[in-house]
């Protein structure tokens, strides 16, 4: 296989984009990488798009094709892929489009994501976002993704020692970072009162404990190793891909306080990377609530179970930390399109080992890894990147 | 890249399926080709399922997390991928299957195909298949696919010699291929006369133009050819797989007659295979209507523009003739489960240049092809399979 580079990135701002079309998002994102990549559409030789839900939210499928038209690739005829794994689209997206180049089927590539949540009410959209569950054994018995985290978060709390504080505190240093990021939803800083007074949605979990509804798009583009410096001064190799599987229904796990699958895609990673834990330098988790980040960080194996709560109140996990989690602000404060999250991560990484990641900058990254969880944990993408 | 080969294929039978769900078609298909092949489910490396709308079908998304369970894969944490692309969804599944093996980053892998289409009423299941279309420039103003495809039919019957009873007579075979597949949903013989005189859908389509609404799913498993024959006796080479899109509106098209992304797919994959039209013994187009196979003969090269018609009527692509085309039945009489299309098309080629095609036996077939169309054209994917 063909070592595989990240040549250029975009990412629109992520939020309640009522004035921009699911079609028009990606387009935005997609330029600014275009333009990043200092490449033009003809030198794309396909695309692969994470979408989760198009076909709820705005009445949509056949999103490749779509993309590729109002990318303007249509007369190219241009290769364009859908690839759907709920929240874990975007991860999988840049993952197939990592196996594409690395085969040498394709040399240019683009892996993007696009979620448009905001056309339907509320209710839809929560209902939408339950089909990333076991709709027979879970949605059909009314549980939500609220529900299903807090299931977790309680079997957490019952079994290790997490306080409501140390939560919280997950919010709190996310919505810090967002708070430096001009494309987060939410860009202003919150205290632990904050979290722990705002209304409770699911037993132990508050509104502030929850990602939100988001719109938003970005992309990334790949080139083989060996070419990235025709496009950029500043290619970020991609070191390893792996994903893993699980039960859809969190009542099937081994242990539901643990993602297996985020074990398995994290060691898969750190073997093909041949890296250990202390070589990485940040990490994009998949925090949809704030209990996904404290199991996030113990399941890739940055310390042991339970010990991820203390860790994030003494500030390891801080922009000024030794392991920096979610400098981008996280789900919690970037905001969550579904499909656009995993390639969030990746930009987010990008532009912090180019140094270019303005005020929550960390100085002198050199590798970074991204998590993307798809529904409570039955997908799981792991992507750890460096600097070439 | 490495050389790919299939060396397992199963297919449900199709029809109206209301007597087994949407997961548990999958893993009666998955369960048949890794019988096929020898394996055990320990030995699978990846699996990409393709399907359409399974979001708008039966509520449920994170296809591929949903069949890696239910396949009993969980607990090995396979990767599972869910590949889109509206009636492509399955020639990309298989696509993408192809692409991991022969990255070298997988071994055995899983490309299957999935649609439940019957658990919802004719409306809703009508109103999902628009999705595959442009919903802002199509589905809004109330275009449906009998009607683009009508559109399809009524330019080039105004341009092109085609009759009335040649149309049919693609419907016609397509039954007669049909009563000899036992997975056919229809396994009985039509005559000019039924398709003539059945309902008018939408003019000058007929019922018996049309493909029907279907349950079923299909599954092949591919490994390195180097592998190939650890596993069986028979196995088959994949020669060739191109991939390519174009507008996703009809309107938008160069030639509303040909289907650009077939032309376009169709050159890609002969230069990659090194073959000439004259080389392909058989092929499985797109005949989701009867104008459509057509379309397709002609636009993969098989014949000028405005001879399909012709041909068809001369039984050059009959079973005993020169170039048969859709010795399954296709989309016609096998029935057309969108998310499965794609791979029980690459079934069909498996089975016959095995020799395990039984009434349909085409004799001493060699080379074949698959043509799988998505939406109107948008995204079109071209395999060519050989004995290995």
């Amino acid at each position: 296989m063909r070592d595989v580079a990240v040549i250029g990135v975009g990412c629109t701002t992520f939020g309640e984009k009522w004035g921009t079309s699911f079609r028009n998002l990606f387009v935005e994102a997609g330029g600014m990488a275009i333009e990043d990549a200092n490449i033009s559409g003809e030198t794309i030789d396909a695309l692969y798009v994470g979408n989760m839900s198009a076909g709820r939210f705005i009445d949509q499928e056949h999103i490749g094709a779509l993309i590729a038209d109002y990318s303007g690739l249509a007369s190219e005829h241009t290769p364009s892929t859908r690839v759907e794994s709920a929240c874990c689209s975007g991860g999988l997206a840049f993952r197939q489009a990592v196996i594409a180049v690395a085969s040498g089927m394709e040399d240019i590539v683009v892996a993007g994501g696009v979620e448009k949540m905001t056309d339907v009410d509320t209710p839809t959209s929560v209902d939408a976002l339950a089909a990333a569950a076991d709709r027979e054994w879970e949605g059909f018995v009314g549980a939500t993704f609220p529900g299903l985290y807090a299931m977790i978060a309680t079997d957490y709390m019952n079994r290790y020692p997490l306080t409501r504080e140390q939560l919280a505190q997950v919010a709190v240093k996310n919505h810090y970072n967002g708070a430096r990021n001009p494309i987060a939803q939410f860009q202003h800083e919150i205290s632990i009162d904050t979290v722990i007074n705002s209304s409770l949605v699911a037993d132990p979990l508050r509104l502030f404990d929850c990602s939100p509804i988001t719109d938003g798009a970005a992309a990334v583009i790949l080139a083989p190793l060996e070419r990235a410096h025709e496009f950029t001064d500043t290619p970020i190799k991609v070191l390893a891909t792996a994903q893993a599987s699980d039960t859809i229904a969190l009542h099937d796990r081994r242990d539901i306080s643990t993602m297996d699958a985020t074990v398995a895609a994290g060691d898969r990673a750190f073997k093909m990377a041949k890296l250990e834990r202390k070589d990485i330098d940040l990490v994009e988790v998949h925090d949809c609530f704030t209990i996904a980040e404290i199991c996030a960080i113990e399941d890739l194996g940055f310390c042991k179970k339970g010990e991820a709560g203390k860790l994030t109140e003494e500030g390891v996990t801080a922009l000024n930390g030794k392991l920096p989690v979610n400098t981008s602000g996280g789900l919690k404060a970037c905001g969550h399109p579904v499909g656009a999250t995993g390639i969030k991560q990746v930009w987010e990484i990008v532009k912090q080992l180019r140094g270019e990641a303005g005020k929550r900058q960390i100085d002198g990254a050199e590798i970074g890894m991204t998590q993307n969880v798809g529904g409570t944990g039955a997908s799981v993408a792991v992507h750890i990147l460096g600097r070439a």
